[in-house]
């Protein structure tokens, strides 16, 4: 057996393994006994472990040196494995262990904070969760920018620099947008109440609608929506709330961006590197271009108004106008995960500008509450009330997820860009939109960008798809446009 | 660290993968999407093939040698560890791997084959498998007895001789009460239609009476009942049928018997070799006396009938009595999980016989059939009117499960030894059951059995608990007692 074939048999067995660790997580969402939870940690730390020690085994690394790929793919199957080897081997294992250990204290710590809004008992640990990270960022940029070498993990081939570039030229336009638009009347919410088993049967005809493949996946509740696992078996989940069906039904459509992407991947690339979603950010472009560009436009909403009318009867809302208002309603607020598709940006800015700073050193977890909350004044015009509302709204520095942030308003961007060039590409989408047929985008998507799964560069699997390299051009375009109608500016 | 100490960390860990692997199987029968077969067949494999390198790791005989237990239970440990590190490391891999896809595929063939009643169709295949499962057998046995070295996969301690003896003297009384009660006028039969739903909830109910801990773990509905995994994840399925509700609700109370079990050790045993069943003989006595002796006998049939009452109001069973005896009813039939408590142990005494005749040699595959429809008249009078009612009913040869069926009766005959001991030590137990109360049972069964989970072999934990030796006596005074009673013999 050649150097390649060894190398790919031994990552297919590693890749089934860690589609088994998903799955794990899955379950402990949606099915797992409540009992059971300290005996599912140990599970999980074994598996881990497993995974850990074929990540760093020397073997990945002699194969790596002799194999020669027979093609481009297999080329690309090198310079994934490469980077998890990479990955794995730079960081000592202590430091490693220490992590987890230390950040699975800190999320009880964070969750404990935020009930009792209290930062100063979340300062210390994180303070350690920031040293700790910062220590782990030095050995994997080896003397290059520790920020820079964290977005690896999530967005690889991209810098703090670059990401900040196109974050600056956002942020002017976008805190004129909101102030604009927030000064005109709001659209009437929703009101009254929607039977939540009704609900979830419209989440699942939406899934359906959105090219999801339910012989190859499942859609259940749980506390927060997600999607998990790769290839034949892409589950996920959404939840429900009497007074708001848009959490559910959005959520679901959210989900099914990003399940559908993962189900559209190449099969010849299953249970390899390449048999997933290219990053965070380019996921999050299939996700988000589902649930607002195609879902929150107007001839998508006037079939949803249908459906909705069919599932819940008269709920209030006129007409299917008066619908994409409602469902496009912007309302000054804290909270990063209600933001709408005009302030959520600038949620993700002030994170990733923060977490930034606490990386190079330049910013104390002292002065972390003030700075969000001066922050958050200039760009949103309003004091932070206390801190669940402020810096301790999230969870992800709390487990270490330094870098994680600007992948979402990456992923906005990319979804700006391929917006753009599918609307150019399939001339009567708004058409086929408007009978609740989506199969003219979802083919699109699937034909130019998720059928490649991690084959190309995050930046090039955008850049094959629309012909033109990712900018914040065509988002921002996009919101003025969609917002400047809505609320007449 | 001590190398017991060492020993016991890296057999934790195997445990917690073993757990792992257990819960891929629950996944696979409960929610798995259909579509995603085939890749859950390469993380199993992925999966196993961890497992057996954990335990074939030659770290462990280094360990085994140099540990010394501190205490009864450590030693107890070792002698797990040691059967386990000996059994896998016996088999040369290449013959493990040839037994795995043979039986893979051999499932397949015996499946098609039970379905076109062609007995011809399945030979190959099996003989392929008995070939690898005796040259297995006498790598185990490395000189020994072909058998018993492939029995003490499923029950450590005893030989195909012991059980032999056993069969031996079970058979004629069964036989003859077989006869007997077949002469008689069989008691009515359920008719009529009964809602699932309410079936469910039913069987629900009667995990809880039993004493299924739901906290720790969870009834979902599969095409075969089964229990699955061990200490606080331990999940029952069951299964429903419009026309035969007792289907669903003694499923449920025989895999509530073995989860029960699971749930019951000593949780300082948790993820060790010891913190499970005895042994599949063992384990089925829970299932059984659950079932059997408390489920099926006249007191808690009484509490039953009121329960069932409640659920579907007249189902045309007058009365207690009369529900007590259609529960009861015995009448002839060609297949083995269907079989009542007269005629189940004549099912297993004639695949047992046979089963041993293929190892040994003295019975070619070719003369199988002709020696099971024989056999099968000489027992029960009757001939078998077509395969899938005779040898090829079972998945359990294809799949290479040789020593296995033997462990259903003597599971009979320990429960049959546990009842008269349960009786003798809970003198008001029949008042309990009338009540619905199974607590003298199961805690009695929990204190003397259930807590010590592997810590005896199998024998000394019945011994322990009724205090002799376990004998077919108990069990075949009880039959004859009660099917005389019903049967007005």
């Amino acid at each position: 057996m050649s150097a390649f074939d060894a190398l790919m048999a031994f990552q297919r067995d590693t890749e089934a393994l860690g589609q088994i660790a998903g799955r794990l997580g899955w379950d402990q969402e949606t099915v797992m006994p409540r009992g059971a939870a300290a005996q599912r940690g140990e599970e999980m730390a074994a598996i881990d472990a497993v995974l850990h020690a074929r990540r760093c085994d020397p073997r990945v690394g002699e194969w790596l040196e002799a194999a020669s790929p027979p093609d481009a793919a297999g080329q690309a199957q090198l310079r994934e494995i490469r980077r998890a080897f990479e990955r794995a081997t730079k960081v000592p294992a202590a430091l490693s262990r220490r992590i987890a250990q230390v950040t699975s204290e800190a999320q009880g710590k964070w969750a404990a904070a935020r009930a009792d809004e209290n930062v100063a008992a979340f300062l210390p640990v994180l303070e350690e969760v920031v040293a700790l990270k910062r220590e782990e960022g030095a050995a994997l940029a080896a003397g290059g920018n520790v920020y820079d070498a964290m977005v690896q993990d999530y967005e690889p081939g991209t810098s703090g620099a670059a990401i900040g570039a196109i974050f600056d030229a956002m942020r002017p336009r976008l805190v004129a947008l909101r102030a604009a638009v927030l000064e005109r009347p709001a659209p009437a919410a929703l009101k009254g109440a929607f039977d939540t088993s009704a609900q979830m049967r419209l989440a699942r005809q939406l899934a359906r609608v959105f090219g999801y493949d339910m012989n190859r996946g499942r859609l259940d509740k749980a506390v927060h929506p997600f999607s998990s696992g790769s290839g034949a078996d892409v589950r996920i989940t959404t939840r429900t709330s009497p007074t708001d069906p848009f959490n559910c039904l959005y959520s679901t459509i959210h989900e099914t961006g990003h399940a559908g992407y993962e189900q559209a991947v190449d099969p010849a690339y299953a249970l390899t590197p390449l048999g997933c979603g290219a990053s965070m950010g380019v996921h999050e472009s299939q996700s988000r271009i589902y649930e607002n560009q195609i879902g929150r436009g107007r001839a998508f909403a006037g079939w949803l108004y249908g459906r909705m009318r069919e599932a819940f009867g008269d709920f209030g809302i006129a007409d299917a106008d008066a619908f994409h208002a409602t469902l496009n309603r912007v309302h000054a607020g804290f909270i990063r995960t209600e933001a709408d598709e005009v302030q959520y940006n600038l949620h993700i800015m002030l994170r990733f500008d923060l977490e930034r700073a606490l990386m190079a050193g330049d910013l104390g977890t002292n002065d972390l509450e003030a700075a969000w909350n001066d922050r958050f004044a200039a760009d949103f015009g309003q004091e932070v009330d206390r801190p669940s509302n402020g810096c301790l709204q999230d969870v992800h520095w709390s487990v270490g997820l330094f870098g994680y942030f600007p992948t979402y308003a990456l992923g906005n961007v990319y979804a700006g860009c391929l917006y753009r060039a599918l609307c150019a590409a399939v001339p009567d989408l708004d058409a086929q939109l408007e009978r609740g047929d989506t199969s003219g985008a979802t083919g699109w998507l699937r034909d130019n960008l998720q059928r490649h799964g991690r084959r190309y560069a995050p930046r090039e699997t955008i850049e094959r798809a629309c012909g033109t390299a990712p900018s914040e051009g065509p988002l921002l375009d996009y919101l003025e446009a969609k917002f400047g109608a809505l609320y007449g500016l």
